[in-house]
């Protein structure tokens, strides 16, 4: 009759961020083929004045993971912003990934009522689990991975629609 | 104790194509202040083969209207995709917005076991009201208004992540 907490944030994160991992694939493809180095992408932007293509990944892992720790009242692992490389960038999704499938679903469901605050600069943001997950974390989890897949497609990579939405039929 | 389907889709549509209302006043402001017609940005890409800037707002209101008809099992309004100024995307945007707010909440409650039927090219594709809301619109709807929101940034427009995710407090 409605969605869990926990199927409403768990397996969108887990299947995008894994669809991020296949679009390095053909990102590194199309490094070798043009012949530059793969780690040319780090430092790509779409504005000056927007975050590079690491700090976009860097954000989407975080997104997911701060989203699981909050909503289960648990701890975050930490991980050190210092990815140089797409190697690096892939452990730090696969990490990201295995955390917030280690999260026992009953802690994340029933968390739509739980008081969540969110550290901002001009002080914490409290607001309850449903609103944080629906208006907090999936616009702004979405808007970092849609950046990770367009900085790509702006630098040539051969991705389309279907690498955004891969993974459908086996999330159904 | 869990998100109703219609609390998952229709307040995350409205605000976020509320949003991007808000961001083409400041695209507006900034083609006056440069001086250059502002219909420059609805043939906006950025890459050779993503769509224009005029699609991306098109499939975003098409994909909030079209959920909302599937899960309600109503039928969808008719928008021609005729639009060539930012006022009559503005219009688009509103018939949107009024489509999925006239849909009564108990019409999309309970349609997360209802099943769905997406046409694609390669014939329909079927799924559960849940899974379609989850892992195809919310990722199309996001993909398309931060693209939108990603196109100004590019052409120079003084968008931030806080016009990104305006509304939060309005929405809690």
């Amino acid at each position: 009759m409605a969605i869990s907490m926990h199927s409403a944030s768990v397996p969108i994160f887990v299947r995008m961020l894994g669809n991020i991992d296949g679009w390095l694939d053909k990102a590194e493809a199309h490094a070798a083929e043009r012949k530059f180095e793969p780690s040319v992408y780090l430092g790509a932007r779409l504005a000056p004045d927007m975050l590079p293509f690491t700090q976009q990944i860097q954000i989407a892992c975080d997104a997911a993971k701060f989203c699981v720790a909050r909503l289960a009242e648990s701890d975050a692992p930490k991980f050190d912003d210092d990815e140089t490389t797409l190697a690096e960038l892939r452990l730090r999704i696969r990490k990201t990934i295995d955390y917030v499938l280690s999260v026992p679903r009953d802690r994340i469901d029933g968390s739509d009522d739980r008081e969540i605050s969110v550290p901002r600069r001009s002080g914490p943001l409290l607001m309850k689990g449903e609103m944080y997950l629906k208006h907090f974390v999936l616009p702004n989890f979405f808007f970092h991975v849609t950046t990770v897949y367009t900085l790509l497609r702006h630098n040539g990579v051969n991705l389309g629609k279907s690498d955004f939405l891969a993974g459908l039929t086996t999330a159904l």
